[in-house]
């Protein structure tokens, strides 16, 4: 038992490396930029306050699971901006090095649970993985709205391209891409996105 | 519906203001203090990670929202320093009026729902409470052992104090409480902490 916690805390420590991977985009209102520990708490609240918009009926623990752990792997390959044309953005060849490596400190039923949980929210098929991507992609909306345009701005994304991203919240939530269309619409007639 | 989504959207936004709040301590290997919204996300991993060393059989589900939630009444109450001597450490008064005015902001069922979870960690009675709060006190260890004693040196607080504050991790695990008070008395020997 002692071996296995053992383990633990060193894992434990290891992520400890996820509050130094710097995202794109910046807190509300702001011009610092968001560290990966913190946006995984943010989408953690998001799942605890949102879940009852999933378009199918949710495990919220798995959810949790689901977005508390999805970013550890960019402790070794890091950020991929989501609009980045040359690196793919769902190219999880690297990532999935990065999971084996990390996820495998720990006793290795653990280990091969959360690389399981890991894999299923990247291939983002089942409910819990389409809810917690959905979360994932409208966090960064709230951010770049409240920082009049931020990362879309920044490197000249437009209208169509964000709408194209972010439709995918519907796979998770009708209720949701609702809400976020209309934000998207609000934006453009703003001026604070472009076609 | 979209009424109570609204609502939830202005409380997912004010709680971006937890990832300004700081911590004493730092990260660790680092003179980076921790803001509360990272803290808060690593208690949620350790939670995951160590859920089997709990005392009792804990609902993992509600010690993820214990540990997630917290500390998020710091955002209009701030943080007190669990080795201050004028401030209470555990004097809510102000932390109640913080939960109400923060949780109040979502749909009044969802506002009382997370009220009611965060006095159950406050009060520290169930095993999910206890096992949350056991957590909240065994990452800073791991942090101040890495920083060469880090806020132990700093505000020069003494073995005896530090044991006192960390014992009660033995009434959410054993375990857990076997693994730090090693962690201490080899802190001792080092002459990281004093007698």
């Amino acid at each position: 038992m002692m071996e296995q916690l053992i383990k633990q805390i060193e894992f434990i420590k290891e992520i400890d490396k996820l509050k130094y991977v710097l995202r794109r985009t910046c807190l509300l209102h702001s011009d610092r930029r968001e560290n990966d520990a913190e946006h995984s708490w943010h989408l953690a609240m998001m799942a605890i306050i949102l879940a009852e918009h999933a378009n199918e009926r949710v495990d919220l623990l798995k959810v949790l699971k689901m977005v508390l752990i999805h970013d550890i792997v960019e402790i070794d390959s890091g950020d991929v901006f989501i609009y980045d044309t040359k690196q793919n953005h769902t190219n999880t060849g690297e990532e999935l090095k990065a999971a084996r490596r990390i996820f495998g400190m720990l006793p290795p039923a653990q280990a091969e649970a959360l690389v399981e949980i890991w894999e299923e929210f990247e291939a983002g098929q089942t409910a819990e993985a389409k809810f917690a991507r959905a979360l994932d992609r409208l966090e960064p909306l709230l951010q770049n709205t409240s920082n009049d345009g931020g990362t879309w701005k920044e490197f000249d994304v437009r209208y169509e391209q964000v709408v194209a991203k972010k439709s995918v919240i519907a796979r998770g939530s009708e209720q949701l891409w609702a809400f976020a269309e209309d934000m998207l619409k609000q934006n453009l007639e703003k001026g604070i996105l472009k076609k």
